[in-house]
This record gives C-alpha cells, structure tokens and sequence, in this order.
C-alpha cells in the first residue's frame, strides 16, 4: 500500500495546522507521500468573491471555538498568531526556494513555520520571525529571506496556486488522490478508506 | 455515561440524513439521548445573508461529490431528491405534531422523512408522498396533513428554529451538549470525546 497525496495549504490556514497530526499518521500508516503545496488562499479567495469567517457572527464564532477545541481535544499546542489571519507569502515563497533541492528540507520549513505560527502564536508575517525560524533549523536566515524576493520562486508561488484554483481548491487544507479531491482535515478519513479501496 | 443531545436538523439537508447513522452508533455508545429539533434553515440563512452551495462553483461541485461519496464509504444508499433542495416544512409541521403526544414516534416519523427523501430520492415536500410515508408508518395520513395546518404546530415550528438561531445555529445538522455546540456530523467523534470528558 502506497500512495502520493497532494496537499494544497496556506501557512495562515488553523485547519491547514491541526490537520498536521493526521498527515503525519497517514503517511506512516499508508506508507504515503505527501507533496506539499503551499498556495496563496487570499487569492483563490479574492477571484471567488469569497472571505474567511467574519468572527462576529454566528459562524464566525462557532469555527474560532471550533479550532481552539479541536486543538484541545487533538492534545495540540494552540496559539492564535497576532495578527491573524496573517501574511503567510514569505514564508510560501521560502518553502518553494527550498523545495527546488530537497524537499524534506522544505516540509521541514512548513512544520516549522506552522509550530511558530500556531504553536506559539508567533508573527510568521515578520521577517525577522522567519529568520530566526530559519536558524533554529541550521539554515541560513540571510539566504532564505533573500530567496523570497527572487522572480522565479515569486513566479512558483502563483504558478502553484493558479495549479489549485485549475484544479477546484476553494478552501484549505485540501487534498488529491490523483484527482479525487478532500476538503479539510476531517475527510482524511475517508481519504484512507479511497486509498485502501474500501 | 448517559447524555441529553440537541439535535437540529432540516429535512432538506443533505448531511443531516448523512448523520443519521452517526447519531444512532452514538445513542447506543453513549446511552444518549437526542432530542431531535427539525427547524426551518432556510429562514436562518435568510436571516443571515447565506445561501447553499450554488452547484456552479467549485465549493458546490466538491459538495455535490462529497455528499456523494460519504453517503459511498458508509455503505448508505443515497438518491438526490427531484426537486433538491425541497422545502422541508410539512414535514417539519407533522414531526412536531407527532411529538406533542410522542416522541419516539416523531423521531420515527423523521427517520421515514429522511430515507424517503434520500435513501429513495422521493419529493417529501409533495403532501402525497408524505401520505404515503404516514400509512407505511401506520399512521392516519390526512389526520397528519391536516395537523401540518394547525396553528399551535407552525407555531412551534417557528419557535424551535428560533431557539435555534438564539443558540447560534447557522447549518444543519447542529447538536448540543448543554451550550456546547458541534456543527456537522464529522463532529460527532469530538462530540463523543466531549461527552466521555477525554
């Protein structure tokens, strides 16, 4: 049993960040690999028409708490980043610098900016946060922080999204099983049932 | 273990019916209670600015599969129902009629609402078919309709899908453990850690 699963997120995405536990069982536990796919959802967003959850109202409400209660349910460390949502297009654009060597390297980057983020409520908007992300795995910050600005890395970063909108993404963590697309954490599940076949 | 559960449903949803077998597994686990609610969600999407997934968008085509596929991977049979979504509120009108006297019937009643609609992909808001469903039930049929006129029983319909939106109802199906609310039956796993305080 193996499979290559597609995962479109945004570094911004709560639901991206709690699905993380899941990902982690259902590459060991379907011998599975995961392509990595971080995508600009604000822009999907934009040529939608669509807006995240308005917190003050009633569904607003409900996913906040639903987030901060899946954490807590999960045993996962939950912080709401300041502020939030937040800018997560730097640290996209360094996950696409390192995914173009090695990208165990850059699954790496996406873990840790996810932990930064919504582990520790840190700011992964800021470069300076980013950079000391960078050093904490032995990376070079000055490097990776310059690599955002370059043309070809900025140029993934769209290419990878319009890849996603191509495809039906609307919202994150979204997956693909060649193309049969799930929505959200909670369909890993039966993401594991359509591998296996049953 | 034993637990009461608010259950808030429309007979038009889709994931309601998709819930059913969630809900009994959980009355069996838990020895819970449901206290079933059919309200009418179209009047709290109304009041709200929402509107279901237009079927022309990506989010409504994944919905339309997702629904498809999930009612698949359960082994349930599923059937759109002609015309889809179909308004739901005779059949609300006659649940509440039937649960003034009892309730186990009235869930009754739902539950052959429901696979009407979705195991058969018949058109539960023609009052025809729901004669039908009422004498399959052993029920007198044109006492139910013409209960479905009485002004106590719109009356009640009313109030529930107003205490529905107070408590912050804003889709179907919605349960409750006290103030505790879960959205969707892909909550009920956290709904039953909630319960068993894990």
């Amino acid at each position: 049993m193996s499979a290559t699963i597609d995962f479109y997120f945004d570094f911004s995405s709560s639901y991206s960040y709690l699905a993380l536990p899941g990902i982690a069982k259902l590459a060991d536990d379907l011998d599975a690999t995961f392509n990595w796919k971080p995508i600009v959802l604000g822009a999907i967003f934009q040529s939608m028409g669509h807006a995240p959850p308005d917190p003050d109202t009633a569904k607003g409400r409900y996913v906040w708490h639903d987030v901060e209660r899946t954490a807590d349910l999960a045993g996962l460390p939950y912080r709401w980043p300041k502020p939030f949502p937040f800018n997560g297009i730097t640290a996209s654009r360094i996950f696409w610098y390192l995914a173009d060597s090695d990208l165990d390297r850059a699954a790496e980057w996406a873990r840790a900016v996810f932990h930064a983020s919504f582990g520790e409520g840190r700011d992964c908007s800021n470069p300076a946060v980013l950079g000391e992300v960078a050093a904490a795995m032995g990376q070079n910050a000055d490097t990776l922080l310059a690599a955002a600005a370059d043309g070809a890395v900025k140029a993934k970063l769209k290419d990878v999204t319009s890849e996603a909108m191509r495809r039906g993404v609307f919202g994150a963590p979204t997956f693909f099983v060649g193309d049969e697309m799930f929505w959200g954490g909670d369909r890993l599940g039966q993401l594991e049932q359509f591998v296996r076949g049953e």
